[in-house]
């Protein structure tokens, strides 16, 4: 029963229950012999879907080297179930086997007891770099790094360098970058590896290296090491400390990663959601993560209700009002927040600053305004045409407008403001945006009806 | 006047007129001098923010290999301008100096003409690969590949292979892949530059040698590539056309920014404006990318505004529905959002699949409803406390309940169906959603208040 890897992966992708199916009928042979032809990355896949009994089997079924590549690309939250279907005495081997950095993202899944068991399960030599990785915040530089990488002194040549790669590469896998350090472990340059072969063996590593290169401190946050990544297209990145010291290093693969829950992150806010939600945690945990950010909205929402509150006589005297009311609102709601979304992104991006927020800020005036005007004459239309009311449509009309000029002005200025606070805009612009357009919609529309009530139809 | 590098960035972040006073009275060597010392993407944003007069001095100051690093690295929709400000006969050295796919970039985008200029100025050999690349639309594994790339024969030694990485060094810059192929020029596996520094010189290329890689057709669409970088850890991925010929490769530096342009794409969407979009574009523009879907949305909001117009005999005998229906719309658009974001992501993830769909949908309903039951308690105290009205409590309570209900619904379903459609879920559930939940909430509310009127004080 051997069949090609395309074949399982198509299985798994299309219909899993098939793919369990064969898994109950294979022998022990044939799942070692379909484990070593998919990549870790499919197997953690598996994994994560599998029953507890089915999972216990098949990781029994890992060689320690393939579990120690299939462990650390399980779904974080995942991770901790996965390790209690591990034999106890493997586990150890297993972590032996792995990146620094992939163990202390292991470890600080686990409960805090099971780390501790586990730390002190392991050699000296392994567990001390491994608590100083574990001292960094999760989402810092520090937290991004690996302890495994390539030493090599200033003054050796280029051919002990090749020795110095030969006899550490079992336990350094990626050697895209060898680091040269002088004898206190300040980092002095970086050597790319293309050079052992381009330059003569025999020149010293000083004469070849990179003398300019990029370092980041421990304890700067993921979202910047994200930016320098993609800014300066980096592969691999030295972490030092204030005076040199080189700490580890980040790869670009990791970095890739924090960039896809940077950008999810964005969306989750706006959504008034945490990240950490996943769509297979249990009803209690959504209502939990959900419900305070829905209380927050509703009093946003009572307090423009209240707005409306303020004309119930207009609203008496005109009811088709209250037709046409929730129109101007949701229209100011959507204007402002697609200038919210340019500007929250310019401001990422870096093309905003306050040296040009004026300009910024006129253009969506006018850009918002203009709008206004086109939707404007459009719903005064449709107004006139169902109510045969030309003062209704003006007024719909003029609301409009107005709506979408302060949709405009609070889409660019309350992110600005946020900014020049030094709070997030993604946090809390979408919520205030749509506050000040309901307030403001409501309050335009139906103030200027009853300014106009005498010549309402 | 020599400064130290980190006072420039800093000066450029912080107080670009004052860095720009700099410019004026430096002297062509003093900017030299400088311009050697920033990392082209940092030249890259000073060029971007320039005037046409200083930029010109600036381009012509830096040498053709600083250009040739600087221009891909500038904003695509500045790339036109910039390269006008470089002297005409400077430019064809500058492009030959640049990477394939940066120059396919570049050329994509300018004017039809000037781009058929600029290849035919180019010596055939260059050229040919250029047209090549050129054909293959910019947003797929063919637009994202440069043809920049070290093959051997799997029949030569590992000695051989140095000798070749020596001598194509100088036109491919990154080689930590060399890809082996046979003489049909069909590829055969890929050679870790570091293989070269571990095995024995005298060793073939074919027994040490990668002989399970990933490949991927020109075709494929580069959210599908972003994501093959991001699940397998891949650095550099060979492009085959479908009898297996290599045809170029993909680095993982220009995936980065796929991902974060498809990350970015999906919150300009769920905001309704174009990832084209820039702070800087003029007002016209704004107005041309917004007004349409502003339009969509009107349509929409009409629809809800017509659900209102059914109950207005309602509404004229209990003006004080009309403060708080929007609260019950509101609502559920928050809610039905929060379920679409948590669901969108897990279809992204490949946590949700058609599989796990009805439990996952159960799920949802439970805590939307949960949700809806503790958000209409509140309110129907609020009501009650406001109006003294214990049945207009009664009935926000059971509309909130009711509309969560469909918030959950439609916010998990809807996802669903897009993708059974085979429609990107983040393009259109977003207003799909907040339409059923108005049109939802405004009929329950009102609905609710027409069939208990009678009890209503």
């Amino acid at each position: 029963m051997s069949l090609p890897r395309s074949f399982f992966l198509d299985l798994i992708e299309k219909d899993f229950s098939e793919f369990q199916a064969y898994l109950e009928k294979a022998s022990d042979e044939e799942i070692k012999d379909l484990l070593e032809e998919l990549h870790p990355a499919d197997i953690a896949d598996i994994v994560e879907e599998l029953d507890e009994t089915k999972r216990t089997r098949l990781m029994a079924l890992l060689s320690t080297e393939l579990a120690a590549d299939v462990l650390p690309l399980v779904e974080e939250h995942r991770q901790g179930e996965v390790m209690e279907s591990i034999a106890e005495d493997k586990l150890p081997e297993i972590i032996d086997e792995m990146d620094s950095d992939d163990v202390a993202d292991l470890l600080e899944e686990l409960p805090e007891e099971e780390a501790q068991e586990i730390l002190e399960s392991l050699p000296e030599e392994e567990s001390a770099p491994m608590r100083q990785l574990l001292s960094y915040p999760e989402d810092t530089a520090g937290g991004l790094m690996q302890s495994e990488l390539i030493r090599v002194s200033p003054e050796s040549t280029l051919a002990e360098a090749a020795q110095a790669i030969r006899e550490q590469s079992e336990e350094v896998e990626d050697v895209q970058n060898i680091y040269v350090v002088d004898s206190r472990g300040v980092l002095q340059g970086s050597l790319p590896i293309q050079r052992l072969i381009l330059e003569d063996p025999q020149k010293k590593v000083s004469e070849v290296m990179e003398k300019k290169f990029f370092s980041i401190q421990p304890e700067v946050d993921q979202e910047q090491v994200a930016e320098m990544f993609s800014k300066y297209d980096i592969l691999s990145l030295p972490v030092v400390d204030a005076s040199g010291l080189l700490l580890g290093r980040i790869l670009v693969d990791d970095v890739v990663d924090v960039i896809k829950e940077e950008a999810s992150e964005d969306i989750y806010r706006l959504a008034g959601t945490g990240l950490e939600e996943h769509v297979t945690d249990p009803a209690l945990t959504s209502l939990r993560m959900r419900f305070p950010w829905l209380l927050f909205n509703l009093l946003t929402s009572i307090l423009a209700a209240m707005v409306v509150g303020l004309f119930q006589e207009t609203l008496e005297k005109k009811v088709l009002l209250a037709v046409f009311m929730p129109i101007v609102a949701g229209m100011g709601g959507n204007a402002g927040t697609q200038s919210l979304a340019v500007i929250t992104r310019g401001i990422a991006l870096g093309e905003v600053t306050f040296k040009n927020a004026k300009k910024i800020l006129l253009k969506e005036l006018l850009a918002g305004t203009l709008n206004g005007v086109l939707l404007g004459l459009i719903m005064a239309g449709v107004a006139y045409w169902y109510a045969s009311d030309m003062v209704l449509g003006l007024v719909l009309g003029l609301a409009l407008i107005a709506n979408l000029f302060v949709a405009a002005f609070s889409g660019t200025a309350i992110p600005l403001l946020l900014k020049w606070a030094k709070v997030d805009p993604a946090l809390a612009s979408g919520v205030i945006v749509t506050t000040a357009t309901d307030v403001a919609g409501f309050f335009s529309f139906l103030g200027l009806a009853t300014l106009l009530m005498a010549w309402l139809l």
